[in-house]
């Protein structure tokens, strides 16, 4: 039995506790907020579970095996490495931390003291993803063409991060998880209409190959759109998360290059158009199947899905973004860190 | 009578003469295509009409009174200059032509022999883009915050052309008629995974106020989308061309500040959720309105809705998007015409 | 503070224990499910629950003011029943009971001792519903001229009841909250492919006026449809409850007779075509609303939205259409409840 | 070269002339309207064509092989008849004729003079229905449990026929073209709440085996629908006649009966839940492949896929339908012709 606490009950913690309390084999240790009102909640929703306005206490108890942090971004690096101090197993809510160094601390600690690192970026866990990964390990797409992801809404405005962090996060953690190479550069543009943080961005990243990837993210749209296109020369995805059923569509659709010597006028290229297909994706809760994984990790010493240096590349990218922002748009190396 | 004569019968040109059979006080004089096959379409289609494959003997003809030009692009300077010299009041299919050289001296051409020239910008005559126009003009937005738009598909590949000059020209043109302001720089990213232009592109343009705009084309993605998002302070739009009947939606949906002295882990912003509304929109197809207006802007000297001049400054955009991608993205002045 | 006890964990319980929970003012005495395995879970997820196989135990225990069914429905009447006469206040999931008969037992149990009895018609605590309703009594819709429904998916097929008496009875029950009067008559077709309750449905119901009512329930579908059409003589309405955000548009068109001495070939009616409304709608889950009501009546006395006889009303529109169903789709009279 | 001339230019036979235009093979040899605007419309879209307020002028003429008909239903049987005496072949518009016997003495008439007698059940040529009855008829769907059909929309209100013989004749043609047996028995319930003519009706047809199938059809709708939903044992399908792209889908869903011998409270079925499959349909008018249908017929004398056999079998459900809607919705007999 995995004894498992979470720190900070606001927006995403009552999704780790309702689905940490379905997890065969974990129990809740306890849960902290510094708000009496958010304890309050978790007092009348699990009249059994403790919960304390300390998070030391649930950190610095021995009985207790595994931390889960939920808590705003600022917070999750001293959080995180007293836990790994404490010696216990660590899930961070993304981004892992507030800076790529950060993060890196938070990896050699948990390496030395052979601890579990995980970084909560749940899309990885969603069948849907599951089954992207698939197609491109099988080279189902073929060659890769583009990666492109558009996540907009109304709000939540951050206080602490910019809409880079807070959105394009999941996209940057997807494309960690299902592309087959890593980016090279990094370019990004945006603008901040509300308060200081940018709350709107457009980052395009390149690869070696012929690979593009571009993200639109923005807090003030009046819609939800969760919508991903990925081109390959085979096939081509269309991945919509807010679709209720079939999130997933692979289309048999593509262009042949008909001859390289065409003249004017004429079509350099021949359409391939094909049927349409949407694999049955099973519907468990991403979270659900993530914590299960965090679980199975602690007890078989296996290194997560998204390890710590997963966490760690993304917030590379999420800083190299940034930088471009402030420099007009130019492309950031992600090696040296520095605009071209 | 307005006798009018259609030069290229290709994928637009059928359009033009279909709907110029419609248009009162107008009669088709002729249509010119190099191609024999396409000229025996248009013997079948409209057994009275006169079909040649020799443009000249149109634009020379001295009882016809305006030319239309639905050729490739490279072709629209020297069809148009020739017409203008003739006399002739003409319609160019969009862009207005290849460089911004050429429509300069097109546009002085014109203005010399008091002739009409219009550039073919379609999308400005639907009745969408009339009412989201009215909306801006009205202040019904009020602060314009982001104008993005999405136009994708697979095909049809341009010979002479890459997406941006393709696809982008109809959001620029739209933009032009729509927003209170030009754009002061633009930067785009592209690559071509087929033949030697790009197919895919994401341009970036800013504005003196704190407005920016995005447009993403794609000739090689596998569903059709042709979706802007408009975002302003008081109420947003979700313009979907694709969707049959409700095109528009505008939403009383934005954030207010609620406190410049926010603690952190506060909401700096509190959400005005409202209600959305689809206005009724007139269904006559757009084409229809603008050889209308074309035809009235030649019997009273008006000057029209998408004059030379607005052709000109769309493709001082094209030209410009297409020197950043050229410097890895870096924004180009659209006044001087240089990379920063 | 309210001391409720729920009885059935299977389907629907799980939803009444989470809401619970959050009800202020109430406190989750005990829940009861004869399997094991489900007493487990509720433990898993409530550790501070008390949990038993043994429903009597919930219900003659002196400190539980209310009882919750939801049980199988072959089970309602004798539950409710000794939950009544052991004092309690009752909500039923829906239907309220396997007969009429049974539910006029319970109402009249529950008047004698002045106790709450309340069906969980849960849709008509939706704002959609609520809306809709608010349009329907301001006269906003005008004459109403039809109600239809699709309600179809796959599954889950129920062992102990038919198609109607599981999906028909939300519509039933919403027509019953929103429609100025109640039905004459229903006439209902239907087929049995699987097992021998009747897995495809369709009823029609007359009204006095020129109302008429359409219900198609399926269980065998390969998509799930919810969508709702009320037709007026002012406006008409779609609401769909499968559509994650717009659920509610409601239409300004319809049709204006133009002359009753129209010749054969013209047009009857002129079309009024207008602009399309999506008003916001409140996004509490159904359940959190009803259970506050239900906790309200309990305080202070008042009678529920969906009490008893609202209960009656819509079982003898169930057993009418089965009847309708045995007898080749006659109508069956409402009053008498013999077939025409 | 067949030459052919069409009666009636309103609604329809612009579409039918549009389409003759580019049917190879064949020569518009006239157009016959009553109303002098119809055919001044004739005029400007095609100055080639002979119009012509006297439909018997065409009729008569010997040059002329064949006539298609797009008139008011009550003149079609006039006009048929006259034109099949005069030698000509004979494409309807549907219905075939306004009753039953005149349908069969139409087909009498060809029958005896050897002349292609076709109507025009559109949606029967489209390659959406032909992959349908590809599946059927290849047993992809297993034992088929249901066909239900929605197709709604405000107007077009016709002064000559209700709803059913507007609407409702599409999806019986669709049947009498996909389905492997005839519908035995025909109930409909309907109202007229403009006119004198039903706008809205519900048919529920029976078949010999297990099939029941569905029809709602209302001029009164706000929206448009065309949605067909086809259940079978095996697959089952959604046709969406207003979705752009993917009409057809095939769910590779359904139930397995688990059990005959289950215990209340357990399920009887077990679900299957499967891919969705939407294959590419080819986009080529309808109209055009079944004017070529409609040629190659003259040109081979084969029999047309929707011959005046199966206009009548149609026009037969049509009336039964109307019977039952005067008696109550009583299921009509539809060999016999009288209710039960």
């Amino acid at each position: 039995m995995i004894r498992a606490a979470v720190i900070g009950y606001g927006y995403w913690g009552p999704n780790l506790v309702r689905n940490l309390a379905e997890v065969p084999g974990c129990e809740i240790a306890g849960v902290a907020d510094l708000r009496p009102e958010r304890l309050a909640l978790v007092r009348k929703r699990f009249p059994g579970v403790h919960g304390t306005a300390d998070a030391a206490e649930l950190i610095d108890d021995p009985r207790i095996d595994a931390i889960l942090i939920a808590t705003p971004l600022s917070t999750h690096y001293d959080l995180a490495l007293r836990a790994l101090r404490a010696g216990k197993h660590v899930l961070v809510e993304k981004p892992l931390a507030a800076s790529s160094d950060q993060a890196a601390r938070l990896i050699d600690e948990a390496e030395s003291k052979r601890l579990v690192l995980m970084v909560d970026h749940t899309f990885t866990y969603t069948s849907a993803v599951e089954k992207i990964r698939e197609l491109v390990v099988n080279d189902g797409l073929g060659t890769l063409y583009y990666y492109d992801s558009v996540r907009v809404n109304l709000g939540l405005f951050q206080s602490d991060v910019n809409v880079v962090w807070d959105l394009a996060v999941h996209d940057l953690s997807i494309m960690d998880y299902v592309l087959p190479s890593k980016p090279r550069t990094v370019s990004a543009t945006g603008m901040s209409h509300i308060g200081s943080h940018a709350n709107i961005a457009y980052l395009t990243l390149n690869f070696d190959q012929s690979l593009i990837a571009h993200v639109h993210v923005n807090w003030l749209a009046p819609v939800k759109i969760r919508q991903t296109l990925i081109g390959g020369s085979r096939k081509m995805i269309v991945y919509d998360d807010v679709e209720p059923s079939e999130k997933l569509k692979i289309y048999d659709k593509g262009v042949d290059v008909v001859d390289s010597e065409q003249l004017v006028h004429q079509a350099l290229v021949s359409y391939r158009l094909g049927d349409v297909w949407a694999p049955r994706l099973d519907i468990t809760e991403a979270l659900q199947t993530e914590l299960r994984h965090f679980l199975h990790c602690i007890e078989s010493h296996d290194t997560p899905r998204t390890d710590g240096r997963s966490g760690l590349r993304v917030i590379k990218i999420l800083e190299a973004a940034c930088q471009s922002m402030s420099a007009d748009g130019r492309p950031v190396d992600l090696d040296s860190g520095v605009p071209s």
